[in-house]
């Protein structure tokens, strides 16, 4: 693999410079018509929208200006808009959990912060305090807080977004950018149970690349992967295995990391993910349960490099035991079947009921819905 | 290189199918108040726009709505919209021509639009019959007529664009989308003569990768390259030479694709530009420089693979003769100067003038504006 991905971040993610909006100016326009909410047992995920979103805007002549919560409504986009031609767009995926005990948590949200002011600085776009940002999602998930559902696996979705909307059709910095925020009530991911995936492992089309944007939230890892995707359905998978180069490293599974639980060669059981290379996204789950795993001293953890040969390799001989995704949307996403050069490998995962991604799932859960006392979670309300 | 990069196109440039619009549909309300025309010296590239736009609606559910030619305004588009999340975005550039018959012509439209389909399809958006569009685009033309300046260099940048506008979060094909045309007047791009660049061929940074999809014009490959294009400028350099791979193949030049006229080992004068493997833009300028390289039949044409190495040997055994970007925004531009690795190297390509540059430069002017009578140029008016 090529060079490591490194930018060097010239800022911290707490600033204490004044060019960042602050959440105690936000300004508060509540609806006074509240929209039904969906049926908590038939959500599509991104579909529902809450009441109402965050917006901040800037322009590099004179700084942010003041959040403002309002009713959710369209934008106003000129049709020269950079976001709508050259790509200049960030984002940010997390959720607020409500728990028995009626409070709402959101789960290291200060990891999704740092991404984002990453993100944006890759992107050249804006910059700001993440502290900040988080207060103002606080005061948005507060005031749409009845839009926090009352389950004990549906949870608030909470997009953050920032986009170039300068318009002028010249490919370069934009001028004047807006960053918003909006919700919704998402259900499980898998609300029957876990339901284990099949993937295209694809050796011709790629995610990312050295000296690319692989290792950033930016919309442009997004749009590319659609098409593979459909690729990958009309192959009845439902998502594909991201490789890399002539060697096929392993990199990605759809919006995912990727996780491979073995027993290597040494014997010993390894999870086992592809480091930050720059061809990576830090995912928050990603860490999470890197973080997990190294406290439970049970398992050799690694973020190493891992090619589809030594996949298949552990395969055939029966040391594969578990291969999962992991992301905010399904926390955990057992795989359970390859397809790689018109073949199928289909994996042990799911032979003993996934136990170590059960694991994880249910630890993760319990912490995110305050069920175990974390230092990971931060109260909303 | 990997392996080459080629979409299967489904369905020609100029499909039969009903699932198309139809310029003949075209629904026009022209404004009352037009605004008033930009002083003509004082173009800026993609800040002026013309009163009208063209905006075709279409959904998966009911198809192409009817073209609509109106005043040009801000679009209404939902916080959630695909484009502003997951860079669901393609756009074609072309530009009209007045001449001094008085006709405004366009330079080989035909080309876009085919392009224009290959993105379409490689962004899973709706397809559609290209002629149809450029019949939309003349009419729109028509309308604003006034907006194609009276010159012998200005002319009016056309910019087609196709976004995914469905309201969900979910990363996936758009089930609603906008085609939508605006254009503007712009200057010429070397109002006072050519004024040649400095490139900074960045060794770690990279703008397409096989298996992605720098050979279409989506947005994805430009909102990356804005933060390499600071560090050119902060290294006294106008541009990026985008190079690829350990062996340094030279690629493309800012938003350009790149060509190097050489004497060669055997003493042939050749032009050589990168060939279309999937990490190039497979621009109209590129191939009507080649096309018109080859009609003179005095020097060897070549679409070829060239690295560093080869360049670097090239300019110091005194046999690169010219080396220049082509586009449509500056037609050709002349390259005097690259920093690699720590180390300048300042190319003959001025000494003489850059008597190749000039002629293609010319000559492309001449069919452009209806001097000089062509095949490849489509009247509007």
């Amino acid at each position: 693999m090529n060079k490591i991905c490194l930018l060097a971040l010239r800022r911290s993610y707490a600033t204490t410079s004044t060019s960042t909006f602050r959440a105690a100016d936000t300004i508060i326009k509540k609806t006074e018509h509240g929209n039904p909410k969906p049926d908590p047992n038939k959500l599509v995920f991104g579909a529902n929208f809450s009441d109402h979103m965050l917006t901040i805007k800037h322009t590099n002549a004179s700084g942010w200006e003041k959040p403002v919560i309002e009713p959710l409504k369209p934008f106003s986009i000129h049709p020269a808009a950079k976001v709508l031609h050259y790509a200049i767009e960030i984002f940010e995926g997390l959720k607020a959990y409500r728990g028995n005990d009626g409070k709402i948590r959101l789960f290291r949200p200060d990891l999704n912060m740092k991404r984002m002011l990453t993100s944006a600085e890759r992107s050249v776009l804006p910059i700001f305090d993440g502290n900040e940002l988080l207060e103002c999602i606080k005061k948005l998930i507060q005031v749409d807080a009845d839009w926090v559902p009352r389950s004990t696996s549906s949870t608030l979705y909470i997009r953050p977004t920032l986009i170039g909307t300068e318009p002028t059709l010249g490919v370069g910095a934009s001028n004047e950018s807006l960053l918003f925020v909006v919700t919704g009530p998402v259900g499980p991911y898998f609300p029957t149970g876990f339901k284990p995936v099949s993937l295209l492992a694809d050796t011709f089309h790629c995610r990312a690349f050295p000296g690319g944007v692989g290792a950033y939230k930016a919309g442009s890892n997004y749009g590319p992967t659609i098409y593979v995707n459909q690729l990958a359905h009309s192959k009845g998978c439902q998502q594909v295995l991201w490789l890399y180069g002539d060697k096929q490293h392993i990199t990605e599974v759809g919006t995912m990391n990727v996780f491979m639980y073995l027993k290597n060669k040494k014997g010993a059981n390894e999870l086992v993910t592809p480091p930050l290379n720059g061809l990576i996204l830090p995912g928050v789950t990603r860490q999470s349960i890197l973080d997990l795993g190294r406290t439970w001293k049970e398992l050799t953890v690694s973020e190493r490099e891992i090619t589809m040969d030594e996949l298949l390799e552990a395969h055939r001989e029966n040391r594969l035991l578990e291969m999962f995704g992991a992301g905010t949307a399904c926390i955990v996403c057992p795989v359970e079947r390859i397809i790689y050069e018109g073949k199928e490998y289909n994996l042990a995962t799911m032979n003993k009921g996934a136990p170590l991604t059960i694991r994880f799932h249910d630890e993760l859960v319990n912490i995110q819905f305050g069920r175990k006392p974390s230092k990971w979670t931060v109260d909303v309300v």
